[in-house]
């Protein structure tokens, strides 16, 4: 249980490292910057190469509302929910802090949004609170159908953490200019607290919202799409 | 049969509102756009992950001239065509209004083009109606032999959606400045009658030359570079 | 035979049509355009998709300076590099041709200098002969490092065409504003008879270059790096 | 022996030819130019794909931190380190004065800062030395973690090239900014006395850093993240 804690906690610590960083570091750089392209790409990239390196350990969740979804599925034990998600909060937590020290040191340098997400007046293009929830609970969905889809039985091992990394690519595609993409209430929270924003304050729809989501995707798998599936271990991923 | 079809309808509702929705939201947001690279990247994406995640349910079609194209090929029921463009179209109609709905949470926001597809006046390089009558015969004959190569017997199992998913990418890379890139009618279909230009009336164009072209791949697949392959299940993809 | 040569030429009018397409209709479109990151992705991806769709009928070579560095590997037979070379230009330049006619489409289109490769006045950054032959030679020995060993038996079968196509896409990175990158003769004669830019009379470096180039790869593999190795099939690939 | 090392040789010449060149070379092409995320991707394709072509003769180092981490971790033997990081500084120095040869090609080039890394006035975002070296130490760190968990049993073989790759490619999204991005002191000096800005004058840290964060990233999978695991070839990468 240790090593599978330390795998969520190191994951979690490198998506939110990664993606948020890209995001704080590199994606406005005058002229060369990395923009929501490069975003998109190293937020679905963490979870790529994490979901190799330790996915056969911890399932490579890296994300509570994962950790819910394949719960409500049946590929994960309720009992181990709430260990999973502390320390998924506690990774990106100290991702958040490491981030922050290390923007620090650029002179001049103020936090801003900090790549915390948000609706209304913190939303990048200034989208509703009902277009940030609607577009966060159906990206979510679909993000644990392919990691449902992708770890079942039909498909060669092996290949799940190219789809759900490069899933995670493209939810960023879509959703940034909308809320900053969370589909990820531990990466929402790793980051919230440094912004100088009030992000803060409209922290709670990116646990709602992610959640909810999970659970629409994970029914819709269950009940649905592969309605015969009984209770399997992940396997690979 | 109910389970092939919400597959279908599922993975085609991903395809549009990942695929447009990139366009819609955020291929031009004001310095840290997307651009066409990634909305490229998201068509392809979409196709990749939901392969994965559901191909081994329906095949993973999500697209009608793909479905006319596999029957032609013999790998696909012709008698399970009607049901699975259906499927496809109402996967791909909820996308759009879904989009819309999202979209339309910004002030000011009006649909404009709304990622249809076009020529002449409605393309986006103003391209004549015949260059884009034939890019999208010979991208969609393209995308076509990638599919039946690559989910053929002589290829290890597993990386079709890679290969098909990547091919979209590719095709989006040539030809979003000439017709915004259709080779799929329910994509076009899905976008058509939300935009405020008019493209409903270039629809037409969108279902025959993908149609065409996807008849021609199968036929240079199946007589040509294939020529004595037997009926078979695709299998993996 | 005859599969083999159509898998060929089909193979390299998708290389041509895809990549240099990408570069004519998309890499300066205004705002939105998908520059040298998008052309890069482009020319690696027409590979990748082919090489799953087509490589196990005729090894997947669409350049002629590849077919011979195989050859030299004692990978493919001499006696084939004819014909193979025929098929792959017939398609260049098919592919070309096909490109030439839709970019005619757009209203006060000309052609400049139509995707071709150049050096001095007619490279991209004006980069010398000497820069143009010295990078040509370099990234097409590296190339065929990068195919012959990831279609040795060393590696698991599969992979290969993700390894091969995203050569082609890094060597795009590094050398387009060299030479506009060509490292494939066929590609580079595709496209130069419609230049309007004298691009023909420059020709042979991107025929020289990337022959040589291509030998000594082949030589630094099988002599250097995998000197015990006997003549096998490129199996997959 | 040879044999391995002139893989690690060849490899480290593609890598630092690749990655560096193209942002001496592309990287800031006036409108097309491929930025920092082009950059990011060469750098990770120069070692996914020499790991596929040569990963199964030499293990595909490429990089003194990574052979130092893979020794602590257990995986490679002390004995070979030396030979293997003078292998791998020679092909990093014959990188960069292929490089540099090609790059004086173009008239009135100057060198500038020819890729090398840097802190303080040196770093492309003017970041503090404490920035530079944190942010090499926790992404060489990581990158271990993700060499060591792809190629260990648990992980279907042959995907490794992919992970390790592509964590590369996300460790440049993220850190370009702030050091140009090393964790690879083989890289960092295969370009530092080329440039004009007195970079080498800083390369103790991109030797410090990253061996230190190897040796962090070695430690914690095989103290924490993979307790039980015994010393194991590495197999396919």
């Amino acid at each position: 249980m240790t090593r599978k804690l330390a795998a969520e906690a190191f994951g979690t610590f490198w998506l939110v490292f990664g993606g948020c960083g890209s995001a704080v570091l590199a994606a406005a750089f005058p002229e060369l910057g990395i923009g929501f392209v490069g975003v998109s790409l190293a937020f679905g990239l963490t979870v790529l190469t994490m979901a190799y390196a330790v996915g056969g350990i911890s399932g490579g969740h890296f994300n509570p509302a994962v950790s819910v979804g394949l719960a409500m599925a049946g590929r994960f034990e309720w009992k181990e929910l709430a260990p999973y998600v502390i320390a998924q909060l506690i990774g990106a937590m100290i991702a958040g802090w490491a981030l922050y020290i290390i923007a620090s040191g650029q002179a001049g340098w103020t936090p801003g949004g900090f790549a915390s997400n948000g609706y209304d007046s913190l939303s990048p293009g200034k989208y509703s609170l009902m277009s940030a929830l609607l577009i966060e609970v159906i990206l979510t969905a679909g993000f644990l159908i392919v990691i449902l889809g992708s770890t079942s039985r039909a498909v060669p091992g092996g290949f799940a953490p190219i789809s759900i990394g490069l899933a995670l690519t493209l939810i960023h595609l879509i959703s940034i200019p909308v809320t900053n993409t969370s589909v990820n209430p531990a990466r929402s929270t790793g980051v919230a607290f440094f912004a100088e924003t009030g992000a803060a304050s409209q922290l709670w729809l990116f646990w709602v919202a992610p959640i909810v989501g999970a659970i629409i995707g994970a029914v819709i798998w269950r009940y649905i799409l592969s309605p015969g599936e009984t209770l399997e271990d992940i396997g690979g991923e």
